[in-house]
């Protein structure tokens, strides 16, 4: 029986979890959560909590981060900017990617990474495996290898040119996966439609940042939801579905669940509370708000609020992709760029869902349980509960904060977000028990964040159900 | 701070919620939980709880207790024997009926209620009210005060002669319960299908108990589960549709809820572990297995496992209503019954739903949480979280026990599970701090349960959105 | 082989028959078409149909006509009337109803509308039996005399006081039905949602004829098409079900045939045409437009002209019913009535489907040859077919007429479509050979039209497929 | 008027329209139907149809003739043996493929394809033109000229290699149909499922002809269905679905014209009638049946039924293809070939669909009417009427024969449907008048057949209606 004081009490405070929100002292020894109580008896050290909200740290679960793309491009951020940017927008666990790109070794695009993270972050991160270049030795060396090493996560898309992969390479990386119990996640859009609608639209002199939203149809994010579902399902491979945008993707998605196929969803803020209206402004302006999938209409947002009240979709991250609004970033094309020409994507990483519309249970759900379950780090991560690591954001339900790109710590130089007022802000960040983020400042070494090796948990397993082509012959099923 | 030592400590446990599993001790100070943590300084009392699963105690919040039918018939449980029996089962709140005829004033008789439950309970109780004869003093006078006192919660029945409500009087209680933000609960099958089945077979000469399963059709029950979601999403009323026991109904349930309707629905242990073919047995032995709906097939089974793991089902109840298997029960119409004449009801308190299907926190979320919440109960109760009432189920999870009506605690004299042996199972049960049952002993006195008045939380509110037909005068939706 | 001349030709006509459309001219031998052909050799007599078209005349299928309701109102038309009113329409077959009320014997409700029929129809006619008292008389023993007699088709009413049937006794309807081959069409409207609605309506003071409207929302026409699709499932008998007037009943309609349930579904020109708009004109004048169920909004229409494309409705009937604009019609119950107390029926027999929007032989399918096909009347009526009966509407497709209720000869006073103008009008009409109509005179004398003995047809044949709960016991289906 | 005798005369037959079916003689002059009546005056030449059935000659529309794949394939046939086939079995009118392969010019692949029909044909016949190589010249150049010239159908393949179109490819060639108002025809199957799988079934050593049918999942012909038919809603052009092979493609289709898109589809009699059981026969015999898509389950044929019943479906044509059971065709790359190296396809003249499972109407409804008026050839074609073309086909309803290929008239060698009996066979067979079959006889020279200049007729009309992303601006959309 412990008769020590504990190293730290948060007093006083109201904890949040997935299900239930209540007043108590979190005590935490070490790196993780020793106690919950009332009252608890006074620690080494306390932090004030009171009128605050005790929360279990975000878990961004799809961020790009010193992220260099096919093209080149290097997004704005370092693991360092990048984490800082995360932790104090609540989040101390961060997933951001591997990006392999075509006749690149993956264990070495993972090292490489590894590299860079074990530098800056200053929070806990993983990573998701982008496979670009499904080679023999990726799929039977590589992914194997690093499975087990702690990379139960393969990212895989259906367009982008250079990066994006055929039907018969997703085969073979659903396969894969299976074989790997690893969890696929998905860039879902109709490569063609985006194309051929593109250069229609340049042909016909269509050049501002408006006709992104327009060459990116929604028919086309359903179409490709509707393709990996019956390619996942036909392996009988869990997939994860990215940044679903539109109320025909999340509908899509709603039926597949409903058949019993193991198909997880995302959506962003940026789909929740930003529209195409905001790429249709003046001059080159609406260049800060281009990202694939493109913002829609508020009737999509609509749906995804009521897909992820129903549960359609399980988690919300930021999908960060930070490009700066200058030659660096959004212009590294020219100053005048057609809206091909402009990077794809937005800063998101300060940004965080609204709690009023859900409750503050399922916020905490979408934000940190949810992921932190799909992607392998529950109960470690994502909980509020004995032995969890002290992962933890107090915010003040109160404060109210104008966004502006000044406040905000990532390098894009400017936020999607600026000048719209929010209530509620985490004002004490901890990862593993020390604190991070306190009151506007930071309080953590640049690398004292840690690689979380994991498998993607209950998520990855397949259900022993295929399709029923496969079921014909008994010592078959098996082989293939 | 507290310096003075814990009245008592659950030790060494694994403390399971409807998110998380994890080790931890569990401390009580006088009725609630105080603490949870590793290695709690020594309590006033401790249990071992080393090796088991301490969970919160399920919440039954469908059971017929003490209850006189329209035709007059009392099943075979006492409040004392009804909650007896559920404490064994690891279940620390009921909520039964308070069953009101025609011609019965309604405060009257939840008041006779009230004694009843007053004088034997064990473990705290609520009541949902059942409406049989929606007169304008019930629905503009006592509805109103009793939703007030603590009842937050409506049953109608549209099935069952002299209590079925006809879709007029429906419509009236739904009315009702949308002004007064009370949810109402519903026993949904065709009543015509039945009754015109029923008679046809009788007519034909077909008596046996496996008649009554053919006598209420699965179309009879998707087609009343699609009435009553229209009659309620015209009304905008939530609903809660009881004990759903067919892959269509459950389908309508799913699709009803994706088109943004605030309609809940369980379901109980016997449409996941029994089929119809209990009911075909040979001889009148089938009685036993006569409910209301009947059980179904294999087929339907797997759809209703699946609907709970969606989501779409939110809750398991036991809807216990118990007859004995005798000329007090079963055979109270004569020895050689038809199908017709045989009381409808299981026993199935002690019944619970197999932890080892959809895992240990859907378990809890099924059985405490997710009542508590839809009820309004949470986070008093079906939660493991400080200053929630000490209501604690603790199993050992290995223990085999083989079912028999000679282990039970009910009255009905046999259990529909007889010799299905069953891993783990609840040994110490705690009521707000209280042992009531340990290790096979009834350790509290009748009476010592209390009533919890309720309103019935977030799941009675309407969402404000009504059929077109209200829409089009702006100052006529408010009005009617 | 004929040398004699045929006794009438039509000479240089456009024939269009349901497939096809191609100038021929038609012979006409006694009753019947002899002969199409080009360039057919004189005829004793001889129409000139150069720059007209030759259609099947048109099949009305559902009028009613000197119908006494359950509340004692007789509608505008007698047969004479009503007859000549739609033979100036092109309409050369009608088919209206006998209506049993309670306490009448069916018997000698048809006895007595054969009376009335005989003495004033200009064209051919048959009756759909109204049950409205399923006594054990009226199912055993007169369906079968009756369905024998010719009268293969049945209407219940699931609305209207002192007519609607209840399920049991819709149940007991479609089981006699299924036994007798005859075809059950049904008006389907939750009736309870309706009285509900119009009770709360009057009692906020709403009394306008657009409140008729409102008092009819479309969730009850959706539920009641749910529930008799239901129960005829479970019976196995075939269905038509009447005057589909809303989007969401189209929708149920074209899933139950997706289902492959035999269900039949007719809309009337009132839906196609007109809406809402007409009920909420200043006054009482919106009483004219009082119909049920009620005029809805351009989506409905939109619904049911695709529905109508696709075939998931088979035909468009007129729904006749006409009411006086006086105090023997819309007003007998007073010059100032609430909506609930004006009469519900529109005249319609003059006014047609228009030909245009879905082409030339989908209108003769959708006004002659399907209804001919479902209700046992082709190919005898409804086809240009050598055989055939000499039924014939000759149209000048250029015609532009204003309606105006002086150009139209049914007795209600008033059109609905009173100023609109519309190109393409029939000019002469034949029935059996017979000029009834000829340029605006009629030809025929009260009685010359003949009752039509039927059966059915094939649309009544049972599937022979029952739900699961019936094929549990061989021996068992086939008897109940 | 006419006074000589008609040139013709079927006389006392049965004549069966896609409508009705009544007794008439038929009289013909010249090329064409003169006259349609009883007891026509007597002809100059008169055939004896009593007991007989007179119904429109079959439109096959789905054959390949003469055909040279991208693999250097012939098929069996070649102009003169697949017509007279064709006519033998009661057909009087062909739409083959003009097949461009990449890299060659699609007019001179029309021509060459002109010159071997002209000189072979014994009935009528018009092309599809297979598009493998949209280039510029053939999207702006040839297609324009072609469809001019009476070629108003495309053909395009979504599976094979070196023929198959991506998804761009399928877009500019959905575009160029819009652009001309033609029909897009598919081949629709997922291209990377049906390499993916055989490529691991031939890893596995699963050669047998079998396995044919398992690397054609169901699902992949459900994806293919889904996105040409999300591609084509894109650009609002009208797409044909060719031989819809399962229950899952059925329902697709379904699916998408109650949404109100131009989607129209066939099936062939190998799908009705075969199973997937066929391909399982031992040694290489199964080799005979394999096709693409391939055979499948007796609940798949169940749907496709209902599916014609519904008119989801509104042809039936052979995907006539037929390969000699030896070296010159399915074995040639071998003897013991694995099921990838066998050429795919049926020959399927003869088989027709049988008469009695959907009525009379139906089947020439199916058979001729509808290929006739989707592929522009109505009523020409497909239809007893006054004017059309004298294509007839006089069947003895009660002949009975056993199919053997000794008794067919391809050059395949072989029938799938060897040893079946069938009852009603078609006796004589007329093509504008002229015998070309009679009795077992061919009347009719090689090259007697004509081509017929169409175009796609109503079917090709766009809606009028593209995607929500196209209508956002509005001098937009009518210029992408």
């Amino acid at each position: 029986m412990s008769t020590k004081p504990y190293d730290l009490i948060l007093r006083g405070g109201t904890v949040a979890t997935s299900s239930a929100v209540f007043p108590a002292d979190v005590a935490i020894e070490g790196e993780t959560i020793a106690a919950i109580g009332r009252d608890l008896p006074r620690g080494a050290n306390e932090i004030d909590a009171r009128d605050k909200l005790v929360l279990p740290g975000g878990i961004d679960s799809h961020a790009h981060i010193e992220q260099v793309s096919a093209a080149g491009i290097l997004n704005a951020d370092t693991f360092q900017s990048a984490t800082v940017s995360a932790a104090f927008g609540g989040t101390t666990t961060v997933i951001s990617f591997a990006a392999q790109h075509i006749g690149l070794n993956l264990e070495e695009v993972v090292d490489a990474y590894h590299v860079l993270a074990r530098k800056g972050a200053v929070i806990d991160y993983a990573f998701h495996m982008i496979i670009a270049d499904p080679t023999e030795a990726t799929l039977k060396d590589h992914i194997p290898k690093l499975v087990k090493a702690g990379h139960g996560t393969i990212k895989v898309f259906m367009t982008y040119d250079r990066i994006k992969l055929d039907d018969m390479q997703l085969l073979d990386v659903l396969h894969a996966a299976r074989e790997n119990r690893a969890l696929v996640c998905v860039h879902a859009e109709n490569h063609a439609m985006i194309s051929w609608t593109g250069k229609r639209l340049l042909g016909g002199g269509y050049r501002a940042p408006r006709y992104h939203g327009i060459s990116h149809p929604r028919a086309g994010e359903a179409e490709a939801f509707n393709r990996i579902i019956v390619l996942a399902a036909f392996i009988d491979q869990p997939i994860m579905i990215f940044h679903v945008s539109s109320a025909q993707g999340a509908a899509r998605i709603r039926q597949a669940r409903g058949e019993g196929l193991k198909v997880f969803a995302e959506t962003c803020p940026q789909y929740l509370f930003l529209t195409a209206d905001d790429l249709d402004r003046p001059g080159l302006e609406g260049a800060k708000w281009i990202c694939s999938p493109p913002l829609r209409q508020p009737s999509d947002q609509e749906a995804l609020w009521q897909a992820l009240a129903l549960g359609d979709l399980q988690t919300v991250s930021s999908d960060h992709a930070p490009y700066r609004f200058d030659a660096s970033g959004k212009f590294m094309n020219g100053a005048d760029p057609d809206f091909k020409a402009i990077p794809n994507g937005l800063p998101g990483f300060d940004a965080m869902v609204s709690q009023g519309r859900l409750g503050l249970p399922k916020f905490v759900a979408l934000s940190a349980t949810e992921p932190a379950k799909i992607y392998g780090l529950h109960p470690r991560k994502g909980e509020i509960a004995i032995g969890a690591d002290a992962d933890i954001a107090i915010w003040d339900p109160k404060r109210e904060v104008t966004i502006s790109a000044a406040l905000l710590h990532d390098l894009a130089g400017y936020s999607p977000y600026e000048g719209r007022t929010v209530t509620g802000w985490p004002v004490t960040v901890l990862s593993r028990g020390r604190v991070v983020v306190d009151d506007g400042f930071l309080r953590a070494a640049p690398g004292s964040g840690r690689f979380l090796a994991r498998d993607a948990g209950a998520a990855a397993v397949p259900t022993g159900h295929r399709g029923p082509e496969f079921d014909r012959e008994q010592n078959f099923g098996a082989q293939i």
